[in-house]
């Protein structure tokens, strides 16, 4: 398999709150011509520094990607230190810069002698002009490695890299890497790890796990050119998904339950009120992410205290004096109170202990009742416990309230391993 | 200046999706020893790859820190990679095995076989239990070098980080360096570094620039065992910073704008209530991202539909009609409104076009109304216009909200680069 690594350059990418970003896009790309990136690594403006790392990533690597120095400042040595690790000289371009100056007049900026500089490209590379920005991309390819210097900011980066594509990965007769995302919602990592450990793939295929709090995805990868085979890899590993995960599995790619919930609502024209307590805004604002949520949104109540519950949800006193503000008969009147408070068709409520502090033996940190009524006269009340520090708590109730809505539109019981009756 | 590299080990780092975030909560503690970072590396699962890597670093760094690669699981290659750098042998530590054997069992799991691995130290390593998992670090020094194996998850990493801090940093003769963080709330990042720039500084001492959406940090640093010249040059710096910034100073160090209003609520014995409209929700969920919020934040009313700002806030129809929800008047009476519903000291709210859509030439996408009511007869409302996507423009507004309630206890005129009156 061919190796990448993926350089980041900038001295401020080695303070404390600054990161790198630009790998991520990058590896995703490589992933895509069926290139493993097996090293990444972070340096400051520094040209001898840089121009050593430079030779010992061409020396062990079949790509070698950088980021950032291509400016035209005097902390901008990629050049330079790219022209000492080939022991070349940088040749000037007065193609670059004639570009340059008319893309920045364009913009009404005056080049200044620095940007000059950039017209520099070292002796026995290509170079790619910019469409977004000043800084040039850089090519330089021999039987051993090829090379790409690409500039820091993640639009001017992607430019570029775009653009010089075709040359950098031009001949790899390399057989083609098909992915596709399959998405789980509130699932454990580990077991979502162990059901899926029993599909059988042929060898040219194989899937890893990327979880984030509340999701999971399965990145399935196929090498092949034939079209019909990944096709049926495809299929057969979707069918076993749906198999072992079940309800959990809720969409592909670029789907995000936020889309996919909006979609639902506004497929079945419903309009939605959120009731949220321990949550206190955070699912109104998730249902709100999608441009064009006023379509279903109508607003909501934030709860947080009994008052509130009371005066403008219509919960009964004796409820939460009974049962108190965390009980699933308290979810229900909150659902139902907000969907009549809004004249809706979807009532959502949530109500727990998101801690640190509050938690009782009966009712510990983590406890979360979270109701969903309507449309028509379904009605859903679950009670969750969920792992994790105050803001974990609260995000997974978000989640699961999201989950809830989508589950109500495929007719099915609702389950998942964080439901605690 | 002794100089450090960080290693973060683990193929998942390596996928398009995953992150190291280790490597910035160390290196903001190896800056506070005066340590600086100049380069750091992620490396997959891979014995032979990560043993050349360690050698390399420790033939050019004072310091090599590495996170991850020390579990149970044959996946687990930081500890023999680490023998192999050294040429030494891995020597098993019973103190080490008896040490996770109760800590396991302390939460009801059975050790494996596996779990002895983690008894393993190369020889002529020192090693420190791990207070929060099981996973111990590893320490080398030679005169040369000072080496330390984290655990990668980050409350391990950070718990042995802190046990293991005396003995890797003992004996370092270097001159403390003291840090303290001014943090400005928003105020762009360009208008903080240009303002700052008069400051004047003697040579121990310097300042850098931190900006996230809607904050930017200057962070002091003074190389300078003296603590009443310590003292003086922050004094100075302070009163400069205070000179040129003015209200957009906020806090220090660890201080949020969420902690800080949660503060000047609690300790006035204020109640509050929100009302939303374009972030619906997120400023609620904000305001109550502080345990213990329950002492002050009452609830609030998520009024996206014209139909809820009228029925719930009482917001007058021919307002609406005529100067339209995104407006002063609307703003004003959301903010009064919510107050008189949900009977507390003090009502907010916010209207605006978050967009990618809805915008007018009147009214362009980022043009947000954000008022506040109370407490007593005082009240402010300004128009903003905020840059980016829907994302920043909703954060930028929940950020202008929480620094408008902020500087109402100040008793000052509310001044913003973001108002546009």
């Amino acid at each position: 398999m061919l190796k990448a690594e993926i350089i980041a350059i900038g001295s401020e990418l080695l303070t404390p709150s600054r990161q790198d970003t630009n790998s991520l896009w990058l590896t995703d790309k490589l992933n895509e011509y069926g290139i493993h990136v097996w090293q990444k690594h972070i340096i400051g403006d520094n040209r001898k520094e840089l121009s050593d790392l430079l030779k010992q990533a061409m020396d062990r690597s079949d790509f070698v990607l950088t980021s950032g120095g291509l400016g035209p400042t005097f902390d901008d040595i990629s050049r330079e230190a790219f022209a000492d690790a080939l022991d070349a000289e940088l040749v000037y371009h007065d193609k670059i810069y004639d570009y340059i100056r008319k893309e920045l007049r364009k913009r009404d900026v005056e080049p200044t002698e620095n940007n000059r500089r950039q017209g520099n490209v070292p002796e026995g590379c290509d170079y790619v002009l910019n469409p977004v920005g000043t800084a040039p991309g850089i090519i330089y390819k021999n039987e051993n490695v090829r090379v790409a210097l690409l500039p820091g900011p993640p639009k001017e980066l992607k430019g570029v890299f775009k653009r010089m594509a075709k040359k950098l990965f031009s001949n790899l007769d390399q057989t083609p890497v098909h992915t596709k995302v399959f998405k789980m919602i509130t699932i454990p990592e580990r077991r979502a790890e162990e059901k899926l450990r029993s599909i059988e793939l042929p060898d040219n295929a194989e899937w890893s796990i990327l979880a984030s709090l509340g999701q999971v995805e399965a990145h399935l990868r196929i090498t092949s050119s034939d079209t019909s085979e990944v096709e049926e890899i495809t299929r057969k590993f979707e069918t076993e998904l749906t198999d072992c995960i079940g309800q959990r599995f809720f969409g592909y790619d670029e789907e995000s339950i936020e889309s996919l919930v909006a979609g639902l609502l506004s497929d079945n024209g419903h309009t939605i009120a959120v009731a949220e307590s321990c949550t206190a805004g955070w699912l109104g604002k998730r249902l709100t992410d999608v441009s064009g949520s006023s379509e279903y949104m109508a607003g909501g109540i934030i709860s947080y205290s009994n008052e509130v519950k009371e005066s403008l949800l219509n919960v009964e006193k004796s409820a939460l004096e009974k049962l108190g503000a965390v009980s699933r008969e308290v979810a229900l009147q909150m659902a139902r109170g907000v969907k009549n408070a809004l004249a809706t068709e979807i009532g959502v409520s949530i109500t727990g202990v998101a801690g640190p502090s509050g938690g009782t033996e009966e009712k510990p940190v983590g406890t979360v009742y979270i109701a969903v009524s309507g449309p028509g006269d379904k009605e859903m009340c679950h009670r969750f416990h969920f792992l994790g520090d105050r803001d974990s708590v609260r995000f997974m109730s978000t989640q699961s309230a999201l989950d809830m809505i989508r589950v109500v539109y495929t007719g099915k019981e609702y389950e998942s391993a964080y439901v605690k009756e």
